[in-house]
């Protein structure tokens, strides 16, 4: 599923180059995937390259849309309107990828009623009538990490069914209710210990 | 090696709530990882959860910080100050977590000589000196997509080994250097997938 992710996301960058075809080797490269392992997933649905013309890049595209739910629009809200927040609106791609910001939501009263990048800013009392009328399942959250699990309760509680968190490990959530964590400093840890393993 | 970074940034969590001690099927439930796993993954460097009272947090956090080579400081550059760096160069927890964020580049003559947060922002003619002065070996990448192999191909020139990837899949590096991506859209599909998945 994530290598799935991986190859649209590469492959949309491609189109967007204007890429017509693309070899499994050159998308194995790309995506540092084994072209063995790219061919494989591809097969499963389907799509096979063919010997020295390669994949549509375009149909891969569609299909793997398809795949993962994108083809749909998802209205998403972004939970936390600081610094962070406010990138996010600010975060191209979204909406070519399937995810539509239609609200952001912050406790603080200078911000409500404000657009962010065209975004309105609601209250959080706003929220569970919001997702309500339009038909809300995601929300990304980018609140200070003491008030995350507060926040969490009242997304689960207006019937948020996604959480994208940028705000703190370690959330609960009730079972049916997906979190999926980005963990910045984690990956910069990740990534300093990988550097340090290869010159001290 | 990621997984042992869950478990810091968790425990980091946990000592600033002044939890002195946490049993390991606690501490497995908060990073979504099995209790065996856990335990397992902490016997390897010598450390034992005592039943009944637990793994001591706060050795924990120091034994797991040499671990990822983040008891050290590592001087770090954020590179493009649009939204998206500004709020990097906003995020909390990088310097306790081993982090300092030393500069900020952009390519825009505006925002060079100004500060963000106190990082100062310079021109990226100056990055190579920087670099070598201050002993950078991380760069944090938040350029537009299409400016984002030209930029990769300046840190790496100016001695950069390791690159946090905010901004476009797909980049190429030479041998040695390391490349992590952060993939927002691609996370929000996964998650997109998953609550479709349960309930369509």
């Amino acid at each position: 599923m994530r290598r799935l992710s991986v190859y649209l996301h590469q492959l949309e960058v491609l189109l967007q180059r204007g890429v017509a075809r693309i070899a499994s080797p050159e998308l194995a490269a790309y995506t540092k995937v084994g072209a063995a392992t790219l061919r494989r997933d591809l097969a499963l649905f389907g799509k096979f390259g063919h010997r020295g013309v390669g994949y549509d890049v375009l149909d891969l595209v569609h299909t793997l849309r398809i795949i993962l739910g994108t083809q749909q629009l998802w209205p998403t809200v972004v939970v936390g309107a600081g610094s962070l927040g406010q990138a996010l609106l600010h975060y191209p791609g979204l909406l070519g990828r399937g995810f539509s910001l239609v609200a952001a939501f912050d406790a603080a009263p200078a911000k409500i009623g404000k657009a962010i990048n065209s975004v309105p800013v609601y209250a959080m009392e706003d929220l569970a009538s919001l997702v309500a009328t339009r038909g809300v399942r995601l929300a990304i959250l980018a609140v200070p990490a003491e008030a995350a699990q507060t926040v969490v309760d009242e997304l689960v509680g207006a019937g948020i069914e996604g959480i994208l968190n940028f705000s703190s490990p370690g959330l609960i959530v009730p079972p049916g209710v997906h979190v999926d964590n980005v963990d910045i400093t984690g990956q910069l840890e990740y990534l300093a210990f990988h550097v340090g393993k290869t010159r001290p």
